[in-house]
Protein backbone atom coordinates (compact mmCIF):
# COMPACT_ATOMS: atom_id res chain seq x y z
CA UNK A 1 0.00 0.00 0.00
CA UNK A 2 1.14 3.53 -0.95
CA UNK A 3 0.72 5.09 1.96
CA UNK A 4 2.13 9.04 0.85
CA UNK A 5 -0.75 8.36 -1.42
CA UNK A 6 -3.52 7.74 1.23
CA UNK A 7 -2.19 9.87 3.49
CA UNK A 8 -2.28 13.09 0.58
CA UNK A 9 -5.32 12.07 -0.41
CA UNK A 10 -6.69 11.71 3.41
CA UNK A 11 -5.43 15.93 4.12
CA UNK A 12 -6.81 17.01 0.80
CA UNK A 13 -10.26 15.32 1.85
CA UNK A 14 -9.87 17.01 5.11
CA UNK A 15 -8.49 19.87 4.05
CA UNK A 16 -11.63 20.25 1.88
CA UNK A 17 -14.11 19.32 4.30
CA UNK A 18 -12.72 22.12 6.70
CA UNK A 19 -13.17 24.61 3.83
CA UNK A 20 -16.48 23.52 3.42
CA UNK A 21 -17.47 24.11 7.49
CA UNK A 22 -15.49 26.61 8.46
CA UNK A 23 -17.49 29.64 10.20
CA UNK A 24 -17.49 32.73 7.71
CA UNK A 25 -19.82 34.92 9.94
CA UNK A 26 -21.78 36.38 7.58
CA UNK A 27 -24.38 37.49 9.35
CA UNK A 28 -22.66 40.88 11.11
CA UNK A 29 -18.61 42.58 11.42
CA UNK A 30 -18.67 41.49 14.98
CA UNK A 31 -19.35 37.34 14.37
CA UNK A 32 -16.93 38.31 10.71
CA UNK A 33 -13.89 39.24 13.10
CA UNK A 34 -14.17 35.99 15.37
CA UNK A 35 -14.22 34.30 12.08
CA UNK A 36 -11.31 35.99 10.84
CA UNK A 37 -9.23 35.02 13.47
CA UNK A 38 -11.06 31.36 13.52
CA UNK A 39 -10.38 30.69 9.76
CA UNK A 40 -6.46 32.33 10.40
CA UNK A 41 -5.33 29.72 13.03
CA UNK A 42 -7.17 26.60 11.38
CA UNK A 43 -5.95 27.78 8.12
CA UNK A 44 -2.34 28.03 9.53
CA UNK A 45 -1.80 24.75 8.44
CA UNK A 46 -0.96 21.25 10.12
CA UNK A 47 -0.53 18.04 9.30
CA UNK A 48 -4.62 17.52 9.99
CA UNK A 49 -3.13 14.09 12.57
CA UNK A 50 -6.79 14.22 14.53
CA UNK A 51 -8.90 13.81 11.58
CA UNK A 52 -6.89 11.61 9.15
CA UNK A 53 -7.24 9.80 12.51
CA UNK A 54 -10.48 9.36 13.07
CA UNK A 55 -11.17 8.40 9.23
CA UNK A 56 -8.74 5.85 9.19
CA UNK A 57 -10.76 4.45 11.96
CA UNK A 58 -14.12 5.15 10.83
CA UNK A 59 -12.48 2.67 7.55
CA UNK A 60 -10.97 0.70 9.83
CA UNK A 61 -14.28 -1.00 11.45
CA UNK A 62 -15.90 -0.63 7.65
CA UNK A 63 -17.61 2.80 7.98
CA UNK A 64 -18.12 5.50 5.47
CA UNK A 65 -15.72 8.14 5.27
CA UNK A 66 -18.58 10.59 4.09
CA UNK A 67 -20.04 10.18 7.47
CA UNK A 68 -16.61 10.63 9.37
CA UNK A 69 -15.97 14.03 8.18
CA UNK A 70 -18.17 16.32 10.53
CA UNK A 71 -16.67 14.58 13.81
CA UNK A 72 -12.76 15.07 11.89
CA UNK A 73 -13.09 18.19 11.18
CA UNK A 74 -14.44 18.96 14.45
CA UNK A 75 -11.10 17.27 16.17
CA UNK A 76 -9.58 19.76 14.38
CA UNK A 77 -11.48 22.60 15.05
CA UNK A 78 -11.31 21.45 19.28
CA UNK A 79 -7.40 21.25 18.76
CA UNK A 80 -7.17 24.37 17.27
CA UNK A 81 -9.53 26.31 19.58
CA UNK A 82 -6.70 24.78 22.20
CA UNK A 83 -3.94 26.51 20.66
CA UNK A 84 -5.42 29.82 20.26
CA UNK A 85 -6.11 29.59 24.20
CA UNK A 86 -2.40 28.09 25.02
CA UNK A 87 -1.02 31.32 23.12
CA UNK A 88 -2.27 33.93 24.71
CA UNK A 89 -0.10 36.31 26.93
CA UNK A 90 -1.72 34.49 30.17
CA UNK A 91 -0.60 31.58 29.25
CA UNK A 92 1.95 30.55 26.82
CA UNK A 93 2.56 33.91 25.62
CA UNK A 94 3.50 32.44 22.41
CA UNK A 95 4.15 35.28 19.34
CA UNK A 96 4.51 32.26 16.50
CA UNK A 97 2.36 29.16 15.99
CA UNK A 98 3.07 27.07 13.01
CA UNK A 99 5.64 30.07 11.33
CA UNK A 100 2.62 32.52 11.60
CA UNK A 101 1.94 35.38 14.09
CA UNK A 102 0.11 33.51 16.89
CA UNK A 103 -3.76 34.95 16.98
CA UNK A 104 -3.65 37.18 19.75
CA UNK A 105 -0.54 39.05 18.57
CA UNK A 106 -2.84 39.70 14.57
CA UNK A 107 -6.08 40.36 16.53
CA UNK A 108 -5.93 40.86 19.58
CA UNK A 109 -6.33 38.89 23.17
CA UNK A 110 -10.27 39.88 23.59
CA UNK A 111 -10.87 38.23 20.44
CA UNK A 112 -8.38 35.41 20.44
CA UNK A 113 -10.12 34.87 23.88
CA UNK A 114 -13.72 34.78 22.43
CA UNK A 115 -12.89 32.86 19.20
CA UNK A 116 -10.78 30.27 20.83
CA UNK A 117 -14.01 29.83 22.50
CA UNK A 118 -16.31 29.93 19.61
CA UNK A 119 -14.44 27.83 17.21
CA UNK A 120 -14.50 24.85 20.11
CA UNK A 121 -18.52 25.55 20.48
CA UNK A 122 -18.92 25.71 16.74
CA UNK A 123 -17.01 21.98 16.50
CA UNK A 124 -20.23 21.04 19.35
CA UNK A 125 -22.67 22.62 17.16
CA UNK A 126 -21.45 21.06 14.06
CA UNK A 127 -22.04 17.23 15.39
CA UNK A 128 -24.56 17.81 17.01
CA UNK A 129 -26.89 18.98 13.77
CA UNK A 130 -24.35 16.25 11.70
CA UNK A 131 -26.80 13.03 9.97
CA UNK A 132 -24.69 10.42 9.27
CA UNK A 133 -25.58 8.79 5.72
CA UNK A 134 -25.18 5.13 7.03
CA UNK A 135 -27.68 3.83 9.27
CA UNK A 136 -25.27 1.97 11.29
CA UNK A 137 -25.11 3.91 15.09
CA UNK A 138 -27.49 6.88 13.82
CA UNK A 139 -28.56 9.49 15.78
CA UNK A 140 -27.98 8.27 18.66
CA UNK A 141 -24.29 8.19 18.28
CA UNK A 142 -24.60 11.99 18.82
CA UNK A 143 -25.02 12.80 22.27
CA UNK A 144 -22.25 9.86 22.94
CA UNK A 145 -19.71 12.07 20.72
CA UNK A 146 -20.76 15.28 22.10
CA UNK A 147 -20.81 14.13 25.14
CA UNK A 148 -17.15 12.40 24.70
CA UNK A 149 -15.56 16.07 22.91
CA UNK A 150 -16.46 18.11 26.01
CA UNK A 151 -15.29 16.14 28.21
CA UNK A 152 -12.32 15.92 26.21
CA UNK A 153 -11.68 19.50 25.12
CA UNK A 154 -12.80 20.70 29.10
CA UNK A 155 -12.70 20.22 32.60
CA UNK A 156 -10.86 16.87 32.38
CA UNK A 157 -9.19 17.26 29.45
CA UNK A 158 -7.81 20.28 27.47
CA UNK A 159 -8.42 22.82 29.69
CA UNK A 160 -7.36 21.47 33.17
CA UNK A 161 -3.60 20.14 31.28
CA UNK A 162 -3.41 23.84 30.17
CA UNK A 163 -3.73 25.18 33.84
CA UNK A 164 -1.21 22.17 34.90
CA UNK A 165 0.92 23.39 32.35
CA UNK A 166 1.30 26.86 32.68
CA UNK A 167 1.65 26.51 36.62
CA UNK A 168 4.47 24.03 35.84
CA UNK A 169 6.28 27.11 35.57
CA UNK A 170 5.95 27.68 38.74
CA UNK A 171 6.39 24.52 40.81
CA UNK A 172 8.77 21.69 40.72
CA UNK A 173 6.68 19.00 38.60
CA UNK A 174 6.99 15.31 39.88
CA UNK A 175 6.57 12.51 37.20
CA UNK A 176 3.02 11.88 37.54
CA UNK A 177 2.01 15.88 36.76
CA UNK A 178 3.82 15.64 33.48
CA UNK A 179 2.66 12.50 32.64
CA UNK A 180 -1.11 14.46 33.91
CA UNK A 181 -0.17 17.43 31.51
CA UNK A 182 0.55 14.78 28.55
CA UNK A 183 -2.62 12.95 28.77
CA UNK A 184 -4.30 15.63 29.21
CA UNK A 185 -3.19 18.40 26.48
CA UNK A 186 -2.22 15.89 23.90
CA UNK A 187 -3.26 12.07 24.13
CA UNK A 188 -6.68 12.61 25.37
CA UNK A 189 -7.80 14.55 21.85
CA UNK A 190 -5.81 11.92 19.60
CA UNK A 191 -7.51 9.05 21.51
CA UNK A 192 -10.80 10.56 21.23
CA UNK A 193 -10.09 11.39 17.04
CA UNK A 194 -9.73 7.19 17.13
CA UNK A 195 -12.83 6.74 19.08
CA UNK A 196 -14.87 9.02 17.06
CA UNK A 197 -13.88 7.07 14.01
CA UNK A 198 -15.11 3.57 15.86
CA UNK A 199 -18.34 5.13 17.13
CA UNK A 200 -18.84 6.40 13.63
CA UNK A 201 -18.96 3.02 12.04
CA UNK A 202 -20.71 1.46 14.99
CA UNK A 203 -17.31 -0.72 16.29
CA UNK A 204 -18.32 -3.14 18.73
CA UNK A 205 -17.12 -2.35 22.69
CA UNK A 206 -13.86 -4.74 22.25
CA UNK A 207 -12.67 -2.85 19.23
CA UNK A 208 -13.70 0.56 20.49
CA UNK A 209 -11.09 -0.35 23.45
CA UNK A 210 -8.23 -1.28 21.36
CA UNK A 211 -8.50 1.79 19.76
CA UNK A 212 -8.75 3.56 22.66
CA UNK A 213 -5.54 2.32 24.29
CA UNK A 214 -3.65 2.78 20.68
CA UNK A 215 -4.69 6.63 20.95
CA UNK A 216 -3.35 6.65 23.99
CA UNK A 217 -0.10 5.15 22.78
CA UNK A 218 0.36 6.69 20.14
CA UNK A 219 -0.60 10.16 22.05
CA UNK A 220 1.90 9.98 24.44
CA UNK A 221 4.45 8.79 21.54
CA UNK A 222 3.55 12.26 20.09
CA UNK A 223 3.92 14.61 23.16
CA UNK A 224 7.28 12.83 23.86
CA UNK A 225 8.53 13.23 20.30
CA UNK A 226 7.47 16.83 20.77
CA UNK A 227 9.76 17.08 23.53
CA UNK A 228 12.40 15.69 22.24
CA UNK A 229 11.92 17.95 19.06
CA UNK A 230 12.02 20.98 21.07
CA UNK A 231 15.59 19.74 22.46
CA UNK A 232 16.96 18.83 18.65
CA UNK A 233 14.48 20.66 16.52
CA UNK A 234 15.24 23.20 13.76
CA UNK A 235 13.09 26.21 14.40
CA UNK A 236 12.70 26.91 11.00
CA UNK A 237 10.90 23.86 10.13
CA UNK A 238 8.82 23.98 13.49
CA UNK A 239 7.56 27.08 12.70
CA UNK A 240 7.79 27.87 16.01
CA UNK A 241 11.07 28.57 18.30
CA UNK A 242 13.66 25.71 19.66
CA UNK A 243 13.89 25.05 23.31
CA UNK A 244 10.94 27.25 24.10
CA UNK A 245 10.30 24.52 27.23
CA UNK A 246 13.47 25.42 28.49
CA UNK A 247 13.04 29.12 28.26
CA UNK A 248 10.27 28.63 29.61
CA UNK A 249 11.27 26.65 32.49
CA UNK A 250 9.06 23.89 32.00
CA UNK A 251 9.74 20.54 32.53
CA UNK A 252 9.08 18.05 29.72
CA UNK A 253 9.98 14.30 28.96
CA UNK A 254 13.16 14.94 27.77
CA UNK A 255 14.23 17.56 30.95
CA UNK A 256 13.01 14.73 33.39
CA UNK A 257 14.05 11.63 31.73
CA UNK A 258 17.13 12.70 29.38
CA UNK A 259 17.24 12.97 25.84
CA UNK A 260 18.44 8.89 25.42
CA UNK A 261 15.50 7.20 28.25
CA UNK A 262 13.34 9.80 26.61
CA UNK A 263 14.09 8.19 22.89
CA UNK A 264 13.53 4.75 24.46
CA UNK A 265 10.21 5.41 25.93
CA UNK A 266 9.44 6.63 22.36
CA UNK A 267 10.11 3.43 20.32
CA UNK A 268 8.57 1.44 23.18
CA UNK A 269 5.09 3.46 22.99
CA UNK A 270 5.62 2.90 19.07
CA UNK A 271 5.80 -0.81 19.37
CA UNK A 272 3.16 -1.29 22.29
CA UNK A 273 0.49 0.85 19.59
CA UNK A 274 1.42 -1.44 16.91
CA UNK A 275 1.09 -4.73 18.89
CA UNK A 276 -2.19 -3.84 20.40
CA UNK A 277 -3.67 -2.99 16.51
CA UNK A 278 -1.93 -6.10 15.22
CA UNK A 279 -5.32 -8.44 15.42
CA UNK A 280 -6.51 -6.29 12.47
CA UNK A 281 -3.69 -7.85 10.28
CA UNK A 282 -3.86 -6.27 7.17
CA UNK A 283 -6.90 -3.84 7.93
CA UNK A 284 -4.76 -2.46 10.74
CA UNK A 285 -2.35 -1.17 8.32
CA UNK A 286 -3.06 2.53 8.08
CA UNK A 287 -3.35 3.03 11.83
CA UNK A 288 0.35 1.05 11.62
CA UNK A 289 1.87 3.52 9.50
CA UNK A 290 -0.15 6.48 10.91
CA UNK A 291 1.77 5.49 14.32
CA UNK A 292 5.07 6.02 12.72
CA UNK A 293 3.79 8.70 10.36
CA UNK A 294 3.10 10.89 13.90
CA UNK A 295 6.05 10.90 15.66
CA UNK A 296 8.29 11.03 12.23
CA UNK A 297 10.02 14.45 12.65
CA UNK A 298 13.17 15.65 11.94
CA UNK A 299 15.52 14.21 14.30
CA UNK B 1 -52.20 32.16 42.89
CA UNK B 2 -49.24 32.92 45.44
CA UNK B 3 -46.66 33.88 42.90
CA UNK B 4 -43.95 34.86 45.79
CA UNK B 5 -44.57 31.11 46.83
CA UNK B 6 -44.03 29.91 43.54
CA UNK B 7 -40.65 31.74 42.87
CA UNK B 8 -39.24 30.88 46.30
CA UNK B 9 -40.12 26.64 45.90
CA UNK B 10 -38.73 27.17 41.93
CA UNK B 11 -35.46 28.95 43.12
CA UNK B 12 -34.83 26.53 45.80
CA UNK B 13 -35.30 23.27 43.76
CA UNK B 14 -33.17 25.12 41.09
CA UNK B 15 -30.12 25.97 43.87
CA UNK B 16 -30.65 22.37 44.60
CA UNK B 17 -30.14 21.05 41.65
CA UNK B 18 -26.81 23.39 40.71
CA UNK B 19 -25.67 21.88 44.09
CA UNK B 20 -26.02 18.82 42.59
CA UNK B 21 -24.85 19.02 38.81
CA UNK B 22 -22.00 21.58 39.67
CA UNK B 23 -18.73 19.55 39.24
CA UNK B 24 -16.41 19.61 41.94
CA UNK B 25 -13.26 18.49 40.73
CA UNK B 26 -12.05 15.97 42.48
CA UNK B 27 -9.96 14.13 40.14
CA UNK B 28 -6.60 16.13 40.23
CA UNK B 29 -5.55 19.43 41.86
CA UNK B 30 -5.89 21.02 38.73
CA UNK B 31 -9.78 19.76 37.77
CA UNK B 32 -10.29 21.33 41.26
CA UNK B 33 -9.16 24.71 41.02
CA UNK B 34 -11.04 25.47 37.77
CA UNK B 35 -14.15 24.04 39.98
CA UNK B 36 -13.01 26.29 42.70
CA UNK B 37 -13.03 29.17 40.11
CA UNK B 38 -16.68 28.22 38.88
CA UNK B 39 -18.19 27.56 41.95
CA UNK B 40 -17.37 30.83 43.19
CA UNK B 41 -18.78 32.44 40.43
CA UNK B 42 -21.65 29.96 39.91
CA UNK B 43 -22.76 30.10 43.97
CA UNK B 44 -22.56 34.08 43.81
CA UNK B 45 -26.03 33.97 43.76
CA UNK B 46 -28.46 35.83 41.48
CA UNK B 47 -32.37 35.52 41.11
CA UNK B 48 -31.60 32.37 38.10
CA UNK B 49 -34.61 33.63 36.23
CA UNK B 50 -33.30 31.67 33.24
CA UNK B 51 -33.76 28.02 34.79
CA UNK B 52 -37.24 29.03 36.55
CA UNK B 53 -37.95 30.23 32.93
CA UNK B 54 -37.03 26.73 31.33
CA UNK B 55 -38.63 25.10 34.29
CA UNK B 56 -41.91 27.32 34.04
CA UNK B 57 -42.17 26.81 30.86
CA UNK B 58 -41.76 23.12 30.42
CA UNK B 59 -44.57 23.00 33.00
CA UNK B 60 -46.79 25.28 30.95
CA UNK B 61 -46.70 22.36 28.08
CA UNK B 62 -47.12 19.60 30.30
CA UNK B 63 -43.77 18.54 30.80
CA UNK B 64 -42.61 17.15 34.17
CA UNK B 65 -40.27 19.37 36.05
CA UNK B 66 -37.80 16.77 37.00
CA UNK B 67 -36.87 16.93 32.89
CA UNK B 68 -36.50 20.26 32.84
CA UNK B 69 -33.92 20.39 35.70
CA UNK B 70 -30.54 19.30 34.00
CA UNK B 71 -31.57 21.97 30.93
CA UNK B 72 -32.28 24.28 33.60
CA UNK B 73 -29.02 24.45 35.12
CA UNK B 74 -27.03 24.07 31.95
CA UNK B 75 -28.99 27.62 31.11
CA UNK B 76 -27.45 29.08 34.11
CA UNK B 77 -24.00 27.96 33.31
CA UNK B 78 -23.83 29.04 30.43
CA UNK B 79 -24.89 32.18 31.61
CA UNK B 80 -22.60 32.35 34.46
CA UNK B 81 -20.02 31.48 31.99
CA UNK B 82 -20.55 34.15 29.83
CA UNK B 83 -19.99 36.28 33.25
CA UNK B 84 -16.67 35.00 34.06
CA UNK B 85 -14.94 36.03 30.79
CA UNK B 86 -16.85 38.94 30.64
CA UNK B 87 -15.35 40.64 33.37
CA UNK B 88 -12.02 39.79 32.43
CA UNK B 89 -9.69 42.54 32.44
CA UNK B 90 -9.14 42.51 28.47
CA UNK B 91 -13.08 42.89 28.47
CA UNK B 92 -15.21 45.03 31.25
CA UNK B 93 -11.98 44.72 33.66
CA UNK B 94 -14.94 44.44 36.62
CA UNK B 95 -13.55 44.29 39.88
CA UNK B 96 -16.64 43.49 41.32
CA UNK B 97 -19.89 40.61 40.53
CA UNK B 98 -23.25 40.24 42.78
CA UNK B 99 -21.49 42.29 45.12
CA UNK B 100 -18.22 39.61 45.18
CA UNK B 101 -14.92 39.98 43.83
CA UNK B 102 -14.91 39.20 40.45
CA UNK B 103 -13.34 35.43 39.80
CA UNK B 104 -10.48 36.91 38.00
CA UNK B 105 -9.68 39.24 41.00
CA UNK B 106 -9.64 36.22 43.22
CA UNK B 107 -8.18 33.45 40.96
CA UNK B 108 -6.66 35.18 38.27
CA UNK B 109 -6.65 35.92 34.49
CA UNK B 110 -5.06 32.36 33.25
CA UNK B 111 -7.80 30.41 35.57
CA UNK B 112 -10.72 32.22 34.85
CA UNK B 113 -10.21 32.04 30.94
CA UNK B 114 -9.97 28.47 31.46
CA UNK B 115 -12.28 28.01 33.94
CA UNK B 116 -15.13 29.83 31.62
CA UNK B 117 -15.11 28.15 28.71
CA UNK B 118 -14.69 24.79 30.96
CA UNK B 119 -17.95 25.87 32.79
CA UNK B 120 -19.73 26.18 29.10
CA UNK B 121 -18.38 23.10 27.95
CA UNK B 122 -19.70 21.20 31.33
CA UNK B 123 -22.93 22.66 30.79
CA UNK B 124 -22.89 21.13 26.86
CA UNK B 125 -21.45 17.83 28.37
CA UNK B 126 -24.68 17.70 31.58
CA UNK B 127 -27.63 18.08 28.69
CA UNK B 128 -25.38 15.00 26.20
CA UNK B 129 -25.61 12.82 29.16
CA UNK B 130 -29.34 13.42 30.10
CA UNK B 131 -32.17 11.08 30.29
CA UNK B 132 -35.62 12.43 29.86
CA UNK B 133 -38.01 10.47 32.27
CA UNK B 134 -40.85 11.17 30.09
CA UNK B 135 -41.05 10.05 26.68
CA UNK B 136 -42.69 12.60 24.95
CA UNK B 137 -38.98 14.09 23.01
CA UNK B 138 -36.90 11.12 24.52
CA UNK B 139 -33.40 11.57 23.46
CA UNK B 140 -33.72 12.97 19.71
CA UNK B 141 -34.06 16.43 21.40
CA UNK B 142 -30.71 16.07 22.80
CA UNK B 143 -28.78 17.04 19.76
CA UNK B 144 -31.17 19.91 19.14
CA UNK B 145 -30.89 21.30 22.79
CA UNK B 146 -27.38 21.21 22.24
CA UNK B 147 -27.41 22.56 18.93
CA UNK B 148 -29.17 25.55 20.55
CA UNK B 149 -27.12 26.28 23.59
CA UNK B 150 -23.95 26.37 21.45
CA UNK B 151 -25.15 28.48 18.70
CA UNK B 152 -26.62 30.50 21.44
CA UNK B 153 -23.34 30.61 23.30
CA UNK B 154 -21.12 31.02 20.47
CA UNK B 155 -20.34 32.85 17.40
CA UNK B 156 -24.45 33.96 16.97
CA UNK B 157 -25.28 34.85 20.65
CA UNK B 158 -23.14 35.54 23.25
CA UNK B 159 -19.39 35.56 22.51
CA UNK B 160 -20.03 38.01 19.24
CA UNK B 161 -22.38 40.10 21.74
CA UNK B 162 -19.12 40.31 23.94
CA UNK B 163 -17.16 41.51 21.05
CA UNK B 164 -19.77 43.99 19.92
CA UNK B 165 -19.40 45.31 23.74
CA UNK B 166 -16.19 45.62 24.10
CA UNK B 167 -15.71 47.03 20.67
CA UNK B 168 -18.92 49.80 21.52
CA UNK B 169 -16.71 52.07 23.84
CA UNK B 170 -13.96 52.19 20.58
CA UNK B 171 -16.66 53.42 17.74
CA UNK B 172 -20.02 55.21 17.82
CA UNK B 173 -22.76 52.90 18.48
CA UNK B 174 -25.53 52.85 16.60
CA UNK B 175 -28.98 51.96 17.26
CA UNK B 176 -28.82 48.60 15.10
CA UNK B 177 -25.41 47.65 16.72
CA UNK B 178 -26.99 48.38 20.46
CA UNK B 179 -29.75 46.13 19.56
CA UNK B 180 -27.54 43.31 17.94
CA UNK B 181 -25.52 43.72 21.46
CA UNK B 182 -28.38 43.54 23.90
CA UNK B 183 -30.23 40.48 21.36
CA UNK B 184 -27.16 38.38 21.48
CA UNK B 185 -25.99 39.61 25.39
CA UNK B 186 -28.92 38.71 26.82
CA UNK B 187 -32.34 38.33 24.55
CA UNK B 188 -30.61 35.07 23.51
CA UNK B 189 -30.11 33.38 26.26
CA UNK B 190 -33.42 34.56 27.88
CA UNK B 191 -34.86 33.12 24.90
CA UNK B 192 -33.46 29.90 24.60
CA UNK B 193 -34.67 29.21 28.37
CA UNK B 194 -37.97 29.58 27.52
CA UNK B 195 -37.66 27.25 24.23
CA UNK B 196 -35.93 24.62 26.06
CA UNK B 197 -38.81 24.06 28.11
CA UNK B 198 -41.11 23.85 25.40
CA UNK B 199 -38.45 21.74 23.58
CA UNK B 200 -38.47 19.32 26.94
CA UNK B 201 -42.23 19.24 26.97
CA UNK B 202 -42.38 18.20 23.65
CA UNK B 203 -44.47 21.71 22.56
CA UNK B 204 -45.64 21.68 19.13
CA UNK B 205 -44.33 24.11 16.53
CA UNK B 206 -47.03 27.08 16.69
CA UNK B 207 -46.23 27.16 20.62
CA UNK B 208 -42.13 27.26 20.42
CA UNK B 209 -42.58 30.42 18.14
CA UNK B 210 -45.04 31.44 20.61
CA UNK B 211 -42.44 31.22 23.16
CA UNK B 212 -39.44 32.40 21.35
CA UNK B 213 -41.25 35.60 20.61
CA UNK B 214 -42.17 36.14 24.75
CA UNK B 215 -38.65 35.56 25.22
CA UNK B 216 -37.49 38.42 22.86
CA UNK B 217 -40.05 40.76 24.04
CA UNK B 218 -38.87 39.83 28.10
CA UNK B 219 -34.97 39.70 27.04
CA UNK B 220 -34.94 43.19 25.49
CA UNK B 221 -36.96 44.52 27.84
CA UNK B 222 -34.35 43.02 31.28
CA UNK B 223 -31.61 44.73 28.77
CA UNK B 224 -33.45 47.75 28.99
CA UNK B 225 -34.07 47.98 32.46
CA UNK B 226 -31.27 46.88 33.45
CA UNK B 227 -29.83 50.08 31.55
CA UNK B 228 -32.07 52.44 33.67
CA UNK B 229 -30.79 50.60 36.53
CA UNK B 230 -27.12 51.43 35.68
CA UNK B 231 -28.44 54.97 35.95
CA UNK B 232 -30.96 55.47 38.58
CA UNK B 233 -29.94 52.14 40.54
CA UNK B 234 -28.64 51.93 43.99
CA UNK B 235 -24.92 50.47 43.90
CA UNK B 236 -25.35 48.44 47.11
CA UNK B 237 -28.23 46.64 46.28
CA UNK B 238 -27.03 45.88 42.77
CA UNK B 239 -23.88 44.47 43.72
CA UNK B 240 -21.89 46.53 41.09
CA UNK B 241 -21.44 49.81 40.52
CA UNK B 242 -23.83 51.97 39.57
CA UNK B 243 -22.79 54.51 36.20
CA UNK B 244 -20.02 51.83 34.98
CA UNK B 245 -21.59 51.73 31.48
CA UNK B 246 -21.32 55.31 31.46
CA UNK B 247 -17.62 55.19 33.29
CA UNK B 248 -16.89 53.30 30.34
CA UNK B 249 -18.30 55.56 28.04
CA UNK B 250 -20.39 52.67 26.80
CA UNK B 251 -23.49 53.58 24.78
CA UNK B 252 -26.80 51.85 26.60
CA UNK B 253 -30.36 51.95 26.17
CA UNK B 254 -30.82 55.02 28.06
CA UNK B 255 -27.93 57.10 27.00
CA UNK B 256 -29.42 56.33 22.98
CA UNK B 257 -33.25 57.05 23.95
CA UNK B 258 -32.91 59.40 26.93
CA UNK B 259 -34.65 57.85 30.63
CA UNK B 260 -38.48 58.30 29.68
CA UNK B 261 -38.19 56.40 26.44
CA UNK B 262 -36.11 53.66 27.83
CA UNK B 263 -39.31 53.61 30.23
CA UNK B 264 -41.31 53.91 27.39
CA UNK B 265 -39.89 51.23 25.47
CA UNK B 266 -39.72 49.14 28.79
CA UNK B 267 -43.78 48.78 29.03
CA UNK B 268 -44.50 48.74 25.75
CA UNK B 269 -42.34 45.40 25.38
CA UNK B 270 -43.97 43.90 29.21
CA UNK B 271 -47.49 44.70 27.56
CA UNK B 272 -46.31 42.76 24.24
CA UNK B 273 -44.91 40.11 25.84
CA UNK B 274 -47.70 39.15 27.51
CA UNK B 275 -50.10 39.28 24.96
CA UNK B 276 -48.22 36.69 23.20
CA UNK B 277 -48.53 34.34 25.95
CA UNK B 278 -52.62 35.72 26.32
CA UNK B 279 -53.45 33.07 24.56
CA UNK B 280 -52.70 30.68 27.62
CA UNK B 281 -55.00 32.25 29.42
CA UNK B 282 -54.82 30.86 33.03
CA UNK B 283 -52.31 28.25 32.58
CA UNK B 284 -49.72 31.03 30.99
CA UNK B 285 -49.81 32.91 34.41
CA UNK B 286 -46.72 31.56 35.73
CA UNK B 287 -44.94 33.56 32.59
CA UNK B 288 -46.95 36.44 32.78
CA UNK B 289 -45.68 37.11 36.26
CA UNK B 290 -41.86 35.84 35.18
CA UNK B 291 -42.34 39.07 32.89
CA UNK B 292 -43.07 41.22 35.44
CA UNK B 293 -40.35 39.96 37.82
CA UNK B 294 -37.30 39.94 35.59
CA UNK B 295 -37.86 43.99 35.30
CA UNK B 296 -38.74 44.05 38.32
CA UNK B 297 -35.65 46.40 39.94
CA UNK B 298 -35.22 49.20 42.20
CA UNK B 299 -36.64 52.00 40.27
Amino acid sequence: MDFEKYLSEKKQLVEEAIGRHLPTGDEDRFSAELCKAIRHSVLAGGKRIRPILTIATTELFGGRVEDALVPACAMEFIHTSSLMIDDLPDMDNADYRRGLLATHKLYGTAVTILAGAALSFYAFEMVSRFQPVSKNGGNPIIPQLIEEMTRTAGLQGLLSGQLADVQSKKFKVNLETLKLISARKTASLITLSVRAGAIIAGASPHDLQRVTDFGKCIGTAFQIADDILDVTGDSKKMGKKKGRDLANRRVNFVSFYGLDKSKEELSSLLAESKSIIEVYGERGRVLNYMADYIISRDF
